[in-house]
């Protein structure tokens, strides 16, 4: 493998010392982007464009192509496990994912495999290793996958949900047929994640999309547990370096501490948290990303400069940052505003980093 | 007026001693009682319901006849005001509120008045002096009213949102136009509950439902300032009793404390905060509403009892715990089992006020 150019995302990952805060953004390789689209109608649906490992390498670097980013993140969808383990993902326009079979029983969960990733996870393993050959060491690259509790929800659910009846019934009602279905899963996602980090990924994010719908105590059992329980399992150094790793709970700002003791190296903040008190309650064990709102986008790029600013002075002087959205790119995002926000990191950051 | 017979409610939330914790449920009138839906379609749509003052008392006393409930609350919608400021709100089966108008404009905002309650909201305003004489003193009737920033965004967007695109578009692009938009908002709203209050209402409740997609910083600005305002505002004391005042903002987990400056008597939580972890940080200050996950009602009474326990226990021993659901209650809630919700709360709460 080619030597890395630009590791500071994962030197501020580690807490060690950087010129200026890194940035990337979640979902940048996405919608907003008019080649994005191009690249997308040209592999047809979404999970065609997943499956053709020269076009997932395309849309991972377009981005990098546009803006100053320090990571490319694989890109894939949170489903492919689920998927993988024969649910069959499908997409409705304007409907989000929708699966064809469900797990509701006792017996569906018995009945789960674990996901076997060389075989069919073979196409995501074969986008991480032309990406990661592709970026020649440009930034590091990023693997990912869902948490247990967030692919549980669209498994149990059939999809998308806005109150988790289904999911939550099962928990609440059968909690040790949702505890048998997360024990599964995380076997799945440490094999998933582990395979991704082989194959070339320097850092992984697990996304707890869901995590927040959940009350506190359920959060710590049915969710975090999990994660735990995967960031136990992972090979934390590969090819003489660490291997950080970030959790991304949506909607967890108040369970922060509990978080930061799993072992993770990173936190990702949605927006209604305030940084400096991140920063106050678990900066001394952890990085911390995010969290500016992807609606501050739609605003100026005078607009955007003053939140970037304000957020870097929330979380203060040192590393330990990487600037993020507190969330995905909207799809109606201006690519030009998105601009304007990276390169005001990179512009305004280096003062923190005296 | 008739002398009130059970204000254990209204003594909790003054924090004064009680003999069992009192409960009120969230959407306690509503599509999962038999009888609610009767009542509605013998009305006709749903805002026909809110505008018949005798059904909408009808509908207020159901579930009082059928659980040992400590308040009544109105039935009515969260949008009443908007409607009133002829934006025209209609609902789409399955498809949540709707309005025929837009604000989105400075000029949208300039062209905007203060609601005339007694005028356009006279049907409120008859729905509480009905229900208040219906109640004869059985229980407390709570009034309320959505949040500036709650009806800002429905009037923005024309209706429900996932990702508030258009009114955080307004909020951090035009501000001052937002501001404005707010502050219209929080006369319409004081002057609202204030009639409630002197036609019958006698604790009020402000639901802010969607402060919790705020970023730290925009909540204080957006949202809890005006609600600050209306507090501010409001009749404190009526026919001799203190009116109580209840702020709600589901997600607002990790801004109690600012909430519980604003002088409001009680502050509602919804079900991701650990309801020990917020006595011990504002439980000196206001007193505390909530908050199990509606979720949990899906289960057997068995677990529904332990939930029960479990909260009961992290509240503590003392006055100053108003129990609810962290939500409204959902329509596919089996009735029997809010009631053993109800039981268990009338049945384990007594020796949490020895």
């Amino acid at each position: 493998m080619s030597e890395l150019k630009n590791d500071r995302f994962l030197r501020a990952l580690m807490r060690q010392p950087v010129d200026r805060t890194p940035i990337w953004m979640m979902r940048q390789a996405g919608r907003y982007l008019p080649e994005y689209r191009a690249s997308r109608s040209q592999a047809g649906d979404f999970m065609s464009l997943c499956k053709n490992a020269d076009l997932a390498c395309e849309v991972t670097i377009q981005p990098l192509d546009r803006f100053p980013l320090d990571a490319a993140i694989l890109f894939s969808d949170i489903l492919t496990i689920p998927d993988a383990l024969g649910l069959g993902l499908y997409f409705e326009t304007g409907e989000g994912p929708r699966f064809k079979k469900t797990i509701r029983t006792e017996q569906d969960v018995a009945n789960l495999g674990i996901v076997n990733t060389e075989t069919d996870l073979d196409y995501v393993l074969k986008a991480v290793s032309t990406i990661r050959h592709e970026l020649n060491g440009r930034v590091p690259l990023i693997g990912f996958s869902g948490s247990p509790w967030t692919l549980a929800t669209y498994m149990v659910e059939g999809g998308s949900s806005k109150d988790f009846r289904h999911a939550k019934a099962m928990l609440y009602g059968q909690p040790d047929v949702m505890h048998e279905l997360l024990h599964k899963l995380a076997l799945s996602v440490t094999d998933y994640l582990n395979k991704q980090i082989l194959a070339g990924a320097q850092a992984v994010q697990i996304f707890d999309t869901w995590g927040g719908a959940l009350a506190h105590n359920a959060y710590l059992e049915f969710s975090l547990k999990y994660m735990k329980q995967i960031v136990d399992g992972l090979i934390r150094d590969h090819d003489g370096r660490r291997v950080p790793v970030i959790l991304f709970t949506k909607g967890a700002g108040q369970w922060l501490e509990a978080m930061a003791d799993t072992g993770a190296d990173a936190l990702g903040l949605d927006w209604t948290t305030d940084i400096a008190d991140a920063r106050r309650r678990i900066g001394d064990k952890v990085a911390l990303q995010g969290n500016m709102d992807p609606s501050v986008l739609y605003a100026s790029p005078a607009n955007i400069r003053a939140e970037v600013k304000r957020i870097l002075d929330g979380y203060g002087q040192g590393t330990g940052h990487i600037f993020n959205l507190g969330h995905g790119i909207h799809q109606f995002a201006d690519p030009a505003h998105a601009k304007a926000f990276v390169e005001a990191v990179v512009e305004l950051s280096p003062e923190y980093h005296r």
